[in-house]
């Protein structure tokens, strides 16, 4: 019940390939002028500093500036390091008796303390440009130093549970715990603010280039249908709770009947899944949705999206994404979410082996659903040992109950696998054929039946969520093979990881009155409203909705989702700093009528006192 | 412990004075470059429609276009009118034979179906121009009409409760209930589109111009201290909940200690005050906070911000603001949030009348805190009879216990007010001076004794929270005679509401501490993670926050809040389309180790009975 739309942008997240960025639209070359005429930010304007302290280079020499920030470091008394989101200067400070107060404040002031210095621009002398040696970058302020004035210690710092620049080395749990140092650092600053830069650009493409309402719905809902993982918010009414929606779904869809025509939103999103490893129980989508749209529009919007968004210190995306079916994707990468920067696309090898006289080929083949498969390791032979083999063959068989056999076609070392001596010449010729295979590569080859659905099956659910049209050449089949009918649905995957997915909608009440109610078996008196929405002249309408947390982490690299969220939870849900969840008085549950169920099965009470809110991860 | 910022903005919401924008800033006057060069958005793009209804114009004649669009009328089946939400434009249903199919198709579906037209435009035959006689306004597609070819049904409107455009002559609850239909009003459909690109523009103003970065922070917190009014959540860690905001407050200031230094957010706020008319559960406020920056910053910034992101429809917004201090508001309207176009400002006249013979003037007079103040009625001689003033009268005296004396002193009627003839001459002349008073205005003059703060409280509390930083000049007073210190906090007050509010915060860690733990006794172990920040070097910062919902209800002169948000709740906090909140099976409940304490109490029971879903308000 899928066709699915997989696209391969690896090529921006990998090396830079010197191609051009391709101008298609109207919409983007138009885009591009307005970015092109936008000045730079104002970075000091309403405060009490005149620069930043990145942004001074030898074109500021002679000025007399103001700068705030952070001490760096202090070099003998002489050299102090100042600190913004914006980068380091250095500060000269003054050793002559008449500036004893300024040497006073700049000497004695805490690291990580915040000053505010006035003084001139200057050069630095001959062969002490950019001298920073523990720095492993260059400094882009290296050319100059500021001559300081005036000096005022605005904050000290009175304690610091460890030195800034480690911060990246330690545990996950302190960092978060002391979010707010580890903020400090460059990378969390470009993070941060990378993400809102694309999201900027991202409205500007929605909202400016192309008319995209952007509306703000309730996230103080109803369950929905199934909601199960549902945060629930227990009201002043006894027994009545809202949830928290894990995504705006029906208001989208609302928004169509209402003749919104294109409304687009970054919602916060809600989901309770308990401890998961780089989840998040809160998250942010792009959220879109159109009237009159067909699949083809959606992923022309997306591809001018994410073109337009894309920052401008990674390779450009090109348009249009690689698109393939569920099908395609399932039976050339064995996944719906490939990471086609490998390569090695699965190919049925199964006529090669019609007359082979390996058993165990011959077994599968006699199967109804029997194929023989294989990919090609480009260079395998040159680059894996044999006990790699060894483990990919052993993770098979322990996993899948799978046999996997290496075949050495071009390879210049061999292993001498069994296999491989009763492979015949012509059929080795034709593998090479299939499976363009070239010196030293590795063929795996497996075998067995087709998985496949279930001919009756009691109890269906949707693939994607209710609401998804049918394929059009499928719809008949709901009312007699329901397990066979493809939907519109469609899903955006970068380096083998989904980022986005939607749907075309069905905009029938019967059509989705049966599907909820016959098909589904759900409850269709949660959704009445929706089902008479789309009686009252509902639209043809389709959308998208794509993870900003996990685009954001697979462009800037990062190693976790956390990398990119300002104030993420742990994988079990705690914000370490502050301490939630916490707990509450009992009176301030009363309003909402409702009490606390202390388990009293001692195997929870434990597994609940291993839980404690620090240390973890 | 207030000082306050009042602005008058009322001119951009009354009639248009004729005063052209004064350019002041030069980012703002780069900005409007920036958006004269903007394109108006393409509003076809990706879909079906080659065009929208409400964009056709003479200039369009002869071109071949395709419609989506909802039918909003019929006439004698020749004429329908079809809409979106751009407009309305006239279609020909054809009435020749060979087009016997298409004329089926527009004749048969229902008002409010969805149709899919093409065909050409053309102009309408002379003297027929903009023929819709029963629309009020001006028919701006009134020029052209569309020769249809072909027709498609997209969806048939099957069930209407109401027609469309008797709409907003329903109750607002009817209004609710299907706020899918009540969306494609004129009103609704202005009101959310010009609440987009408000926020679009301002997030142009600070991102784009001013270098802020938008950072979302979590909603699944902990309760603050004194954090009644907060919904709480209950987590899969028994007895212990996550708390829903009222303001992003600890984390934009946690975001200046990680040195952000110029943050924003679009944020979702929550506050469970029960039922409150015109308030709701969820609300949206442009939250701001800076690094570096004083009063005087943060007010500039706003200025522009307001002046930047002001519709172009409305008349131009002048700055700087008009301003005073919390002292002055009240001394002159008598509310910290005036509405400035009424004028009538309270004037003390004590002086007048040290020597009165009138009675009650003697005995407030006597008192130490004792005053006679007035305002004066421009023309009210001519427009309140005898009966509004005795209202007046009568409510000051019910609801203030105040006597309140009408004095006519340039007015031909006269009403024989008693105290009329115990005014003096010299006093007649010294109260027209005073008050400056023109023909036919009335005077209120009123006696009594100043409210005067307690001299030693037993509790204090915040006047607006705990964060907000001592007037410099007061700091010292904190320790002796904290009710007397002054804040550095601010509103911002449009046609006598509050559309926002702010402070320079404190970043002293000591000072904080002293405030929460001695004066406010507070538990500062909630807050231990603000209190350890700020002593790792927290910059000084201020910021402010914008009632967005508001703003944009008095900018549409909507009357409700409700009108300015696409799903809103009741005032009862339900969702009259959804249902929410709503019951949950006890099963959903007991991973978060809650039950809910039915009422036994019949009131409690009999109250909650008296709060049915449907109908309300």
């Amino acid at each position: 019940m899928f066709s699915c739309w997989l696209s391969r942008l690896y090529w921006a997240l990998s090396k830079p390939t010197g191609r051009t960025k391709p101008l298609i639209w109207g919409s983007l070359s138009r885009s591009l002028v307005l970015s092109s005429q936008r000045r730079i930010p104002e970075l000091s304007s309403f405060v009490a500093r005149t620069n930043t302290c990145g942004e001074l280079r030898s074109s500021h020499l002679g000025q007399e500036v103001t700068l705030c920030g952070w001490i760096q470091y202090r070099r003998q008394n002489i050299f102090l390091v100042l600190r913004d989101f914006n980068g380091l200067v250095q500060v000269v400070i003054p050793q002559d008796e008449s500036a004893a107060s300024v040497k006073k404040i700049l000497c004695e002031a805490p690291v990580e303390s915040v000053v505010q210095v006035s003084g001139i621009v200057i050069s630095r002398p001959p062969g002490q440009e950019n001298p920073v040696s523990h720095l492993e970058t260059k400094m882009p302020t290296g050319e100059i130093e500021i001559k300081v004035k005036t000096a005022k210690l605005l904050n000290s710092c009175k304690k610091l549970p460890f030195e800034i620049k480690d911060f990246l080395k330690k545990t996950e749990a302190l960092r978060l715990q002391y979010r707010y140092l580890d903020l400090r650092s460059s990378q969390m600053q470009y993070n941060l603010r990378l993400r809102s830069q694309m999201v900027m650009k991202m409205r500007e493409y929605l909202c400016n280039l192309h008319g995209f309402v952007d509306v703000e719905t309730p996230t103080l809902f109803k369950r929905t249908p199934g909601g199960a993982k549902e945060f629930v918010i227990p009201s002043r009414e006894p027994g009545k709770f809202y949830s928290l929606p894990q995504s705006p779904q029906q208001f989208k869809q609302l928004l169509m009947v209402g003749g919104l025509d294109r409304y687009f939103q970054v919602a916060r999103c809600y989901r309770d899944e308990g401890s998961r490893p780089d989840r998040q129980p809160e998250f942010t989508q792009i959220d879109i949705e159109m009237s009159f749209v067909d699949q083809t529009g959606i992923q022309s919007l997306i591809e001018g999206l994410v073109q337009y968004s894309w920052p401008n210190d990674k390779d450009p995306v090109v348009v249009p994404f690689p698109s393939m079916t569920f099908a395609e994707a399932l039976a050339g990468y064995g996944t719906d979410k490939p990471d086609t920067r490998f390569g090695m696309k699965i190919v049925d090898i199964s006529d090669v082996f019609r007359n082979t006289e390996v058993r165990f080929l011959q077994d599968a083949l006699s199967k109804p659903q029997g194929t023989v498969k294989a990919i090609c390791i480009p260079e395998g032979a040159k680059y894996l040992k044999r006990k790699d083999i060894e483990s990919i063959r052993k993770s098979a068989a322990d996993r899948f109950k799978q046999e996997v056999l290496p075949v050495f076609l071009k390879a210049s070392r061999n292993w001498n696998s069994p296999v491989g001596k009763l492979i015949m010449e012509e059929q080795g010729l034709q593998l090479i054929r299939l499976l363009e295979v070239q010196e030293e590569d590795v063929v795996l080859l497996t075998a067995g039946e087709r998985e496949k659905a279930e001919e009756n099956p009691k109890e269906l659910e949707s693939a994607h969520h209710p609401f998804t049209a049918p394929h059009p050449s499928d719809v008949h089949l709901l009312y007699t093979e329901p397990q066979k009918v493809r939907s519109q649905h469609y899903d955006l995957v970068l380096n083998g990881s989904e980022i986005g997915g939607g749907s075309i909608r069905i905009h029938d009440a019967e059509l989705q009155r049966y599907i909820l109610a016959t098909i589904l078996k759900e409850d269709v008196k949660l959704l009445s409203h929706l089902l008479q929405a789309l009686d009252c002249g509902a639209p043809p309408h389709g959308g998208i909705a794509l993870g900003l947390d996990r685009l954001m982490c697979l462009i800037t690299g990062a190693p976790s989702i956390r990398d990119v969220i300002a104030f993420p939870k742990s994988f079990r849900g705690h914000d370490l700093m502050s301490n939630a969840p916490d707990s509450i008085p009992p009176e301030e549950l009363k309003p909402y009528h409702i009490q606390v169920s202390w388990p009293t099965d001692p195997e929870a009470e434990k597994s609940s006192l291993n839980h404690p809110c620090h240390p973890e991860s």
